[in-house]
């Protein structure tokens, strides 16, 4: 997408085709910086300090860390280290040990020699594979926008919780990418952005994203969209999962439920957007099955911007003697779900519906 | 209620008898400062600039203003000119201008040699008036905590949105009134507080109040509560309202309904604590009629806080160039509120149950 009119990836080969480049998400959105990965070790760093986050970016950055780790050591002893070490980066995402895998599938048939160009290929693919995967379901989603127009209305207001951009993944992302698309294609698009407390992912990533795209945004506090639905503001919701049921339930970041129960109460479309690799067949009940992380409270106690000097400060916000909790993720059930955009199409949030777009071998993955 | 072990009203008449002592609420969470008023100037200045707030504070801060002007100026001129200079230092609070004309009615048949002792008769009338209407409440809602009481469960979780404690009254507090009433009752009640974005009432207010109270609680995003519902982590919900339709909807701080559509989705109680001076009775349709405050996008791109040594510091959260929105308010319906929480006791969140605590008497005033 586009930052001040140039087009970017979030991570991309150098000119000479071996040093990787990528976006500092820690700097954003008060600071845009770039920074190169040269070794599998600055490339393990980038993911664990959350330089590049997002599933399917953070598997794209450990594709091309195993790509960096041949250049220096080819050999099987190599690739094993460099693995486990990309792996050990952030334990517990999914995408990152299947990126990691599908490398060394690749890879550990092969000679030495060949290894290393094999590897940036690979690597490239995964990253090309990703971009199709969200352009995908930017081109549906897009017809959903379209659909949803008011006559007589001279915009179309969608609203959209955290950050489910192309700064998550390689391009366009999943529920932004059908924004970009109808927003290229020249639709009058407006999005309310929910600032997504505790960490503040829309008020800083996704308002940065559309404002850099050119797309008209609007930044609001979480307990806003309520309001706006009552009053005719928004057309649709667009959100993105991190995790998705055979069911259609979605566990998405915290407050997507309230949304969706206000989208419901109001008769407003509440659509959402996931690559297939979100979804896991094994669960059929996202409430009771799937656990929801509880991270440090001081996300919800302390705060970081940016002073009057341009200085990046964190303040407390909270009581000293106040506790605080600090819930991720909540589950959608399918029941409030106007619809799934997958890259396969549009589909209902259900196990037909699923079923209908992915077949007997995904599920059986 | 108890700072430290001590009993505090948010507004006392100094030992003299003369002077009015207030909480500095602009310093809370972070700082705990008294405040002396020895004119109605001061008052007004206290009103203006919130150093006190919440509508029967206020009320009861302009009513001592009137007394403190009376030791100066009991003449009628005297007393026009401090009813104007309260009056015009919040313009639209209601019951500023009520407190103002009650205190002028009062005093205005006395000739001015009785009027200052008067006015402080009536001052305090007021204060006191708004902690027997405030402990009524109280009594009226901890019924239904114990009521909400789960078998088993070694707990009564109450969910609570923005700041209708104490601090925005004389004493007791609104929809924390119950809460309070029943903690001393020795019920083991714990509080989920939303922060309450963007002024963070509750997390800055509410949790100072229930710390200081000795009350359990834990400070969440605004984004949690539906999941704790899901989950059954919580009771009951007990909010405040700013303004109540003769129907039963309530106008309050934005999010409030967000938190009401969950509460209904899961089968959990939702209050709603009033004095009937919130009563609008001209109004039914909350949504439709009832017009929703605006207030500056800085409160949504900037946040204040204490840094590591101690100093208050503002931050910005959002990118330069993107815009925000503020609506200060939402309606809840009354079909999502199980019932309503007065001085003269508990009924249904309807016209026919408004009615059969408030006769004719209230709804023609």
């Amino acid at each position: 997408m586009r930052i001040d009119g140039r087009d970017f990836r979030t991570i991309w080969l150098d000119e000479g085709g071996r040093d990787v480049w990528v976006i500092d998400q820690r700097r954003l959105p008060h600071r845009f910086e770039t920074l190169r990965l040269s070794s599998a070790e600055a490339a393990a760093e980038a993911i664990a300090d959350m330089t590049v986050r997002g599933a399917p970016l953070i598997g794209a950055a450990a594709a091309w860390g195993m790509a960096l780790a041949c250049r220096e050591d080819a050999s099987d002893e190599g690739l094993e280290r460099a693995g486990a070490l990309l792996q050990a980066a952030r334990p517990t995402a999914v995408n990152l040990r299947w990126a990691v895998e599908r490398m060394r599938r690749r890879l550990e048939p092969l000679a030495p020699g060949p290894r290393s160009e094999a590897a940036y290929a690979e690597a490239a693919a995964i990253a090309d594979e990703d971009v199709a995967v969200c352009e995908a379901i930017g081109e549906h989603g897009r017809a959903l926008i379209e659909a949803a127009r008011k006559p007589g209305k001279d915009r179309i207001d969608i609203l959209t919780h955290c950050n489910a951009g192309w700064l998550c993944a390689v391009d366009w992302g999943t529920a932004l990418a059908p924004i970009y698309k109808a927003s290229r294609a020249g639709l009058p698009v407006h999005v309310w952005v929910d600032e997504t407390r505790p960490r503040n992912q829309g008020a800083s990533l996704t308002a940065w994203e559309l404002a850099k795209e050119g797309v008209p945004h609007t930044v609001i506090a979480d307990n806003t969209g309520g309001h706006l639905m009552q009053h005719g503001m928004v057309d649709l919701c667009i959100t993105g999962t991190d995790r998705t049921t055979r069911t259609g339930d979605v566990c998405n970041k915290i407050g997507t439920y309230l949304k969706a129960l206000a989208a419901r109460d109001n008769g407003i479309p509440f659509y959402v957007a996931l690559p297939s690799s979100t979804i896991d067949w094994r669960i059929r009940d996202g409430v009771a099955e799937i656990p929801i992380e509880q991270r440090g409270a001081d996300e919800v106690t302390h705060i970081s911007g940016v002073d009057s000097q341009g200085q990046v400060r964190t303040v407390r916000l909270t009581p000293e003697e106040s506790p605080a909790a600090n819930y991720g993720f909540d589950v959608t059930p399918a029941r409030l779900v106007t619809a799934l955009i997958t890259e396969r199409g549009v589909c209902p949030a259900s196990e037909a519906g699923l079923a209908s777009l992915f077949g007997g071998e995904e599920q059986a993955a």
